[in-house]
């Protein structure tokens, strides 16, 4: 049984975070931390690092970067292992908040995207782009997302590019309809009313392809994700990991 | 029984095309067109105009733009339709020849695309532009391919932009990774090794979306679209038709 | 401005209509009908048609089947047209109310699915199959959906069965990985968390493809058939029409 | 530079084999075998074992299996390493080879399939199914295919089979349209003109989807596969192994 402390638990992420560990044989919610306790739950829930009088395994954060930053340091200094899903924290912060959980033998393990068939479709990808050096992205957005390419398409294309071990066939063509170009591979984006987000990477060689596509349509595909974070940090070295990857 | 020329009947395309007409119960070659007889055929092949001694009901042209509308004229002026596979005529030698089509009383039908899978696309393309003014065109073709968009996405993005009935949501965005936007479609070409030649037009709605895909494989697929247009070519009115959405 | 009496307010459907009419400039709503008016809103909502003491042009209905043809007479006695996305109505009581309809020179528009993209994409699949007779339909949906396959997968193989103009070159199989051949249209269901609803018409001949796809995700999807339905239900013939497609 | 000797070197295999090592510059063809030497090479053509007067690092064979088992005797014997391509050896046969690999101190590779992007869908579907037990696999086909389901979607079923860790939500189901049900994985197979040879693995979980999708539409597909093959047999263990993904 791994016993987890939820940090933001009334923000969107954390409720269905708490949905899913009350639903979870093996993970039970010791406390929560939020501002204000505006909700009675099933467990306590803390207003300030203080009040906490309960001890925990996991430390799960879903907050903003400056709390997240002072909470991954209390938890990894109280004795648990953290798993933060909060997005923002700067490169210095993380590295310094790895020190912490070096000096004191605990994980932190942050993680930009919860979502399994992402971090698979990178993984897949790299291997893919050993054997497959002409790869072209297309990642498809609903309408209201105003940035192109996205995160995922943009790490992609790095993933990509790093595993390669041989130029591609396709020349570089500068036409507009041939996408932007990131360490040669070609990236398009769609942005149309009736998507959510999904990805596809398309390799290409003589006589055959390979694809592989990725669709998230709602914030529950991130609870799995969340899930094998927490009972998996366990098994991480210590100190600073990044990304669900190391746990795939 | 439908009784056929063919023009070119030595190239890639005419050699296709007799072998379909061979094969089908309803058509008939009463004669080939070459500048030389290179081979023995079943049918006569003439070697110049002046040495034809047939008569056909349709005269199929798969020759060059100069070739071709010398034989068009002949053949119109001669009893005969005329279904022109040729590409590059220009816009006035089809102006000329769609008038003498008028003075002979015979039908002149100019093809750029004989996929039916193609035309069926582009018909479906701009009923749903009715309904969904936000669209978006991906296409996919071989590695060698040095133009992009193609010809056909080009085409469709037209199609698509004079039958929308309202303005899309997605907003113009001049970020590279958005494609070409030809006439408020971004179109996207991607450029692969095992791709042949692939078009996808996607629609999106609140909740909804539609996508439309055509793959050409093989110049085989052309062979269905030659068929129909010999067949149905007397059904047209007198003078020119260009395109065999006319008849589909 | 066309006015609109919703029964059925306070249900999903209804709800949801009532949102999309209120934000649309074009329509009004001039009155509600719930069994108990549970909410305000900015209309009148009666909870029998004895209270009912306004005019519309248009009645909608999303209740269930009993009410639904009780509701109807009443519309179309009452010089309203009649707009019905209740399911389960009998093809008796459609053909009477048809009847009650015609005598009364109004218009009823009985409507299976509002979602704009299937009913485009069972036109394009008739038009198709008279092109190409090779056929398959491959239908998702989420896990909990016990019955295989969707209803609009076996309309869809009936339309292409009755569009066919030749019999298909795929000789019939009866393998079970063939799925279940619906009028010589094999149809494949497939059963997925993470997936809602959608459905894909492949045609193939020599050298090419055709692929028509359809997805839903969401009840919005069926909000612009509802508007549209209420638009134009007054340019249908008077008595009965089933299906949105006479209006597309 | 690695000496390679072709068996079968007139068959359709061979022959490209032939042309694609002839281009590499990394690879040699020092010989060939045919049982009639029916046209000129710029290698040796033998007829018979007896004649074989060169060495090679690996033997090659795409032959029948009875001529492939002595042939591969005979490489394994004469100091080769044998990549063999010829399909329909039994597994005693091919145990035994083993044996005679092991004790000349040789390697055997056995390749039922050398499309790189099939090989790697397999594994990433082996590897996604420790994530997303719901799994479903659609591949299509030429209509002239009469076996259902492929080959290789037999393989996939059974490698997804055996690394799930969970069993999958979606209940089993007998209805025809839900394909063949191979280990708790839904097959369903298309056969259609206009299609050579493609599987898509679907999986689904809450909120999410991934699918991996692989394309093979010409023998050229196998040329890559078949050079890794021979480029890296010295890297594998001494005796027998079978299938690519070894190497992968």
């Amino acid at each position: 049984m791994t016993q987890v402390l939820i940090a933001g638990v009334f923000g969107k992420m954390g409720q269905q975070v708490a949905a899913m560990m009350t639903a979870a044989k093996d993970l039970t919610i010791v406390g929560g931390l939020a501002p204000e306790a505006t909700a009675k739950r099933a467990f306590p829930v803390f207003t300030s690092l203080e009040e906490i009088n309960v001890q925990a395994d996991v430390w799960v954060d879903f907050t903003l970067p400056q709390a997240a930053a002072t909470n991954a340091e209390y938890a990894l200094t109280h004795g648990m292992n953290a798993v933060i899903g909060t997005s923002g924290l700067s490169e210095q912060t993380q590295a310094r908040l790895g020190e912490v959980a070096k000096a004191a033998g605990a994980r932190l393990l942050i993680v930009p995207n919860f979502a399994i068939s992402a971090v698979l479709m990178m993984q897949f990808a790299a291997k893919a782009a050993k054997y497959f050096p002409d790869a072209e992205i297309v990642e498809a957005h609903h309408s209201d997302k105003l940035d192109a390419p996205s995160g995922t398409a943009k790490a992609t294309a790095k993933v990509i590019a790093a595993a390669r071990t041989e130029k591609p066939l396709a020349p570089h063509q500068d036409a507009p309809a041939r996408g932007e170009w990131l360490d040669d591979v070609p990236v398009h984006a769609l942005r149309l009313p009736g998507y959510v987000a999904q990805e596809e990477v398309l390799f290409g060689a003589a006589g055959e392809s390979l694809t592989i596509k990725q669709v998230s349509f709602d914030r529950s595909s991130f609870m799995a994700g969340v899930a094998l974070a927490v009972r998996q940090v366990h098994t991480l070295p210590v100190g600073l990991t990044v990304g669900l990857d190391a746990l795939l």
